[in-house]
């Protein structure tokens, strides 16, 4: 079976140990565990009820958690399927022509393979490998008036790097100017080291700016999708008519609003970053030491050179990392694993180090 | 809070019973819910793991249930998502003009919901009430080779009639001459009492021809989500670049292999079948004696006309109708209720003799 485009295929590999995935290591939390469990032991509702097709009492929590209203948030099937909304709105409305996309790359594949369902014309921009890869302004003169929409994704998937404020702030004024739709990625977000400034911008009162974010990462459910925007509310109501009816299932409704419940996910973000930060250090160093050449960044994944292969050598021995020679603009050598606790981390160093040894 | 467009919403009413959903009044299999108990509580690869992006357990085991290959099926996040991902597909490939659809009425709203995203011109083909509704070989003349799509729906939701084996064949072949796809939605098929002649369609040889399943309404889950086509293989993979990335959940997948596990819902939807026959002719009867029009039929839910108005009245005592009022070519005064179990029935037709009394 040949290699999947994405981490987290466990389901034609046998694997001991995933760092092919970016999701929290402490796992999804505790107090939502008990209630899913209990919820499923007790009751039918979560499968012999349709799911709210509004998802009215979890955009409302959300929009609560993010200070905005709940006609600014629109839920989805994982934010996968809200990138493809995105670009099935854009298509929609420039009928009478294609859309033009702007994408940096290395980046997410998913925002390519969305924009090429709807026939998009696609610009690469693409980034060097000389300076990790990071966005610099050379991307504001590929913003022109022809350009119908830009993804950008911080911290970078799969670089790691950060967006800085200032070259963030003056992006969104050139689409501003220009006309151009912009997709904020932030779904890695909260559980960036520095403090993410996308993760904080604030979505409004800018029409033109989409950010996307998911419960899958910072809350560990990638089985259950669920991911939201934060937009204006025209664009909402616009994307809203993209997407199917039902598109979020009863349990992932049920453990969106378990996780947001009264702010009871704050002690779980502080005890995440802690790890993550102290993690991260750990792996990092451990990286380095091998000799391999880690891009400096701010995300819970490390993105690294390696002269000799290691992920057949890794996965005969069970243990699964991201091989990002098929992400466009970055080539053969490439790797990324996530960051996770001490002892799966300590794993991991010890087989590379008999892998390259 | 405005009526939804759809049945099932009990997320801003309260309600006893819910007759406005035609799932198996039956519920989950047993096995089944033992099963997903289980392994939420003991594992965490539910939540914690992606999903597998290409379903090939569950699409195998659909194929072998349907006696077709795995390359013919594609799973969704509910049949809704399918639907919207045809319009897609072909909105995508008629890229240079906008797609005319065919749309026989009264029908699933969703169908021209997602024909609509996609921009396309709508012709709605109106079955008249005096004649049940019923889908007619007026309709033959309708397709002709400017129409690029036509959407069929047996037992016809929320009609309850069957499209007659005869007709669909003559439908599939004045379709097949004039180049127009057919998505034929059986969701409903299996539930019904008479047997659906197109539930036993074949989707083979015929590459215009798209059945669409689902798992919700047979097996009650419409709170998973879980839909699935039936196509050609050539139509599956160009419906699969319509589809997100992950975009049915783990524990959708696990419902719908577990259902499936051996033919272990052999038993279950014969005894299904018995309770719905049962139970139809006693509502049906019922509802007779109480003096109002139904529709014949042969689905698990009956669509009846009511001079006096009963949405609200039987709602302010808890229990919640399809109001179907709001379905295009029907007009005010037709309901439909899903046929539930005995004790259920008995109460819906206690109710509505009191409020028309």
């Amino acid at each position: 079976m040949s290699r999947q485009r994405h981490g987290g295929d466990r389901y034609r590999h046998t694997i001991r140990y995933d760092f092919s995935v970016n999701t929290n290591p402490l796992g999804m939390p505790d107090y939502v565990k008990r209630v899913l469990r209990e919820k499923i032991h007790t009751g039918a509702e979560l499968w012999e009820w349709y799911p709210d097709p509004s998802c009215d009492r979890l955009r409302q929590a959300l929009a609560s958690w993010h200070g905005v209203s709940r006609e600014q948030i629109i839920c989805g099937n994982g934010a996968s399927e809200l990138i493809c909304a995105v670009a099935r709105m854009l298509a929609q409305e420039k009928a009478a022509r294609r859309v033009t996309c702007l994408l940096p790359v290395p980046s997410f594949s998913e925002y390519e393979r969305a924009m090429l369902a709807v026939g998009a014309e696609i610009r690469y921009h693409t980034e060097s490998a000389a300076t990790g890869f990071a966005l610099t302004e050379t991307i504001l003169d590929r913003l022109t008036d022809d350009v119908d929409v830009v993804f950008l994704c911080s911290p970078n998937n799969p670089v790691g790097n950060l967006l800085s404020e200032c070259l963030l702030g003056r992006i969104l004024e050139r689409c501003r100017q220009n006309g151009i739709t912009v997709v904020l990625d932030t779904c890695f977000g909260e559980l960036a080291v520095a403090g993410d400034p996308a993760a904080k911008q604030p979505p409004d009162p800018n029409p033109n700016l989409i950010v996307l974010k998911a419960f899958t990462k910072l809350y560990a459910i990638p089985g259950l999708r669920l991911g939201y925007c934060i937009a204006d509310g025209g664009t909402v109501r616009r994307l809203q008519a993209q997407l199917p009816c039902w598109n979020v299932s009863g349990i992932a409704q049920l453990a969106g609003l378990t996780i947001l419940d009264g702010g009871r996910n704050v002690d779980y973000i502080g005890q995440t970053r802690e790890c993550i930060a102290r993690e991260r250090h750990f792996l990092l160093t451990g990286l380095e030491e091998t000799g391999l050449t880690v891009l400096p960044g701010a995300a819970n994944f490390l993105c690294f050179f390696a002269g000799a292969p290691l992920y057949e050598k890794l996965l005969e021995r069970g243990i699964l990392i991201r091989d990002c020679s098929d992400y466009r603009g970055m080539g053969q050598g490439w790797y990324r694993v996530a960051v996770r606790t001490r002892r799966e981390n300590e794993i991991l160093l010890e087989e590379i180090k008999e892998v390259i040894g």
